[in-house]
């Protein structure tokens, strides 16, 4: 879902933001008005777009990164699994596309919420007796971000408030306020695997609080919650009578010795907006396939907010009907191998990543259990040449090229996040050059005992 | 661009919104707050949701549409030229696409407005000395929808206003609304070959507004502007220092007797923003692959509104990035035969049924010069059974299962609008048709003159 940051590992693709800037010289200085009319060109962007603010690109553009020339680049930054072309999609997928296109049948505009056949294959797909779904229940987006946009943009108005994880996902907060809704953070508990606090969750909510949003597994924490966990973020969300907008666009990917439980399937009354999409689990995310599922069985939704859903969407209309035509196949023919063997290798770089980062003095990562993340604590008392995790991630580029996000990216400072996605021997490589880094720039801290600690 | 319309000559895509209903029973009835905290569900749509109106639907919803049972349905209505089949688009087109999923290259992200390559590609298509192009000045987006919306969402506050066409595609108004920028409507003049009134366009600008939309080649009316009326709407334009938004979807679909100009060709100091796609001179309107063109060369927009656009564009990021792959090949390989074959037919679909229309008592059609519509007007005067265009179209359908959008949809009341990408046996039938319909509800109106009218 992230999408924002620098591909370093492709010099084709230069940053998006880069190549637009132009010359200020000959820019009509002084904004002038008359009564009535305008006197001289005076064009300023909108305030939505002001209030537009990418946090990662911000935090990454401001970085001074320039790799170390003698060793060759490793991101590990970016959450997109086609990087490295080690995790290609399945045949199927591909020949699915094909096929929508020989028919001839998809160049046309589709419906807004996209083809009712589409529609029907995502119902049936994700339909379970705890959590019935049928074709009406399905909106198709462009891309799971358009379905995180039209949640928020259907559920809370300006002056309204949304309640967001720290460390989270940006998009959440990007999209809240250029829409000019307020968010609060609640907590993510590193020691308890990254469970929610719920007493703190519980204490923010108001009543402007529009909406919840549970993004399980998660980015950048690559946790997943406990069916036990799920059900007590259910009874806040039902005892204060706040909707759900779950990000479930990692559903499904979580390692063979833990279970993923959609939402919606614990519970019979809190309305849930899941937003999903084929971009992780089949490993397109360029493709811009999203999805909202609307579970709402007690009819608190009701007509309102699903018409509401489909008016919006007729603002810019859905996703590429090829994908739409694509998707019966990819989701009945993708052979239970493309998952598994995808899984079996995120399970075994998070194992060897997360058992070479635990063993170097300083650094805390926390054990994932699916998604394709890995967040490491930096105990930054042991850095003290590094003011904060941008500083020793910047340095760690400059020095041993090798790029990791910073969490405060994810509003969770002294922490980094390591996208698990890359090749096993540069997964390697890279913890072997953290090490390195690590092991250079330790400081046993005065008087502590950062010996026994370890 | 329309894709709001039921498709009712496919029967296996139902209207999107009417599926979405479900039962209001059961739904908690009186929303109840309490200082502080929720005490009971009540969940509302947005305000932006609410006033997110699409009048197409409204009106076509609303529409008692039953077809005549003994005839069978032609549908004149929706601006997809590939409903018939009778349009496909070119192999190459499809060839490309196919090449760029065994590429394996295009399944990651893109950067927001982009690939650069992509970009790159558009530019050099559209760049001419008088309008230079780089890939800077281009921005991709999820169809001309999407292009549009970041051009209004850039250049406008709410509260601000834009100016629009009358008779115009209705998504202006949509998208602007659904923003809280108010709209007002200039003028297209039938008489005028649907010129513009430029006299009342200039009496409505004020310091307000915030933008010009000029739609050229124009939906509905099928209409080219020559070059020395774009001229002067630019003179305009540059007189009161108002930048322009040309909706140039329908750019280079005119018919051989007259010349597209794009609108920034003309101009060395007006900033445009041109807003095109793929949709319908490539005939794959589904596939939503939109642009921005960025015309500043006196650097008005400066990098404020560049960076503003990219900004916007990452909230929910670009369009299908196979579709981006496959536009270099799109551009370069589609031969012009396909672009000429599609024009001829065009042309002479709209010369057949400009001809049998105008040989009808009571109608008025507006002879196009481009795009895939005609405007007809209705001398309401003869027929006094019909109280508007919308029953006028309505029982068109109901006797002779013939339907046209009534042009109150464009806001341009005892018009209607025909689309021209039929089949030439349906164009024909369906002229028929309506010439029997007209026939059989034409009054002469009691004292006129309508002999010597026609």
């Amino acid at each position: 879902m992230d999408s924002y940051v620098i591909q370093m590992n492709d010099s084709n693709s230069p940053p998006a933001v880069l190549d637009v800037h132009v010359s200020m010289s000959g820019r009509s200085s002084v904004p002038g008005k008359m009564k009535g009319r305008k006197a001289r060109w005076s064009v300023k962007p909108s305030d939505m777009s002001n209030k537009t603010f990418n946090p990662i690109r911000a935090i990454v553009d401001s970085m001074k990164v320039k790799p170390n020339p003698v060793k060759t680049m490793i991101s590990l930054s970016i959450g997109d699994p086609t990087v490295f072309g080690n995790l290609p999609t399945d045949p199927e997928v591909t020949q699915a596309m094909k096929d929508a296109l020989d028919s001839g049948k998809y160049n046309g505009y589709a419906p807004s919420i996209g083809y009712l056949s589409s529609r029907e294959e995502v119902a049936s797909y994700y339909h379970c007796p705890e959590a019935p779904l049928e074709a009406k229940d399905v909106i198709l987006t462009s891309g799971c971000s358009q379905a995180i946009e039209l949640c928020l943009a259907v559920l809370a108005n300006p002056g309204q408030n949304i309640l967001i994880p720290r460390p989270g996902f940006s998009l959440y907060r990007t999209l809240a306020e250029s829409m000019g809704i307020e968010v609060k953070l609640y907590n993510l508990l590193p020691e308890k695997s990254w469970e929610i606090d719920l007493k703190q969750l519980e204490s923010l909510i108001d009543e402007k609080t529009a909406c919840l949003i549970i993004n399980n597994p998660s980015n950048p924490c690559g946790s997943v919650f406990k069916k036990s966990h799920l059900q007590k973020i259910l009874a806040v969300a039902a005892r204060h009578c706040v909707p759900i907008l779950a990000d479930e666009i990692y559903g499904d990917m979580v390692f063979s010795d833990c279970k993923y439980e959609p939402l919606a399937t614990l519970s019979t009354n809190v309305p849930i907006l899941s937003c999903g999409g084929l971009a992780k689990r089949w490993l397109v995310p360029g493709w811009r396939l999203g999805w909202i599922l609307i579970h709402d069985r007690k009819d608190i939704f009701g007509n309102e907010i699903r018409d509401g859903l489909v008016k919006l969407s007729q603002r810019i209309l859905g996703p590429c009907t090829i994908v739409q035509g694509a998707l019966k196949s990819i989701l009945r023919r993708t052979p239970q191998e493309f998952y598994h063997d995808a899984l079996g290798f995120l399970k075994s770089n998070a194992d060897l990543c997360y058992g070479a980062l635990a063993a170097i003095p300083g650094l805390k990562p926390v054990r994932p259990s699916g998604a394709m993340y890995l967040m490491v604590g930096i105990e930054m008392e042991h850095f003290p040449e590094f003011e904060n995790d941008v500083e020793f991630t910047e340095r760690l580029v400059a020095e041993q090229s090798v790029h990791c996000l910073p969490a405060t990216c994810f509003e969770y400072p002294n922490f980094f996040r390591v996208v698990i996605t890359v090749p096993e021997v540069m997964m390697l490589e890279a913890c072997s050059r953290i090490q390195e880094f690590c092991e250079q720039h330790y400081h046993s801290a005065e008087g502590s005992q950062e010996e026994c600690d370890k």
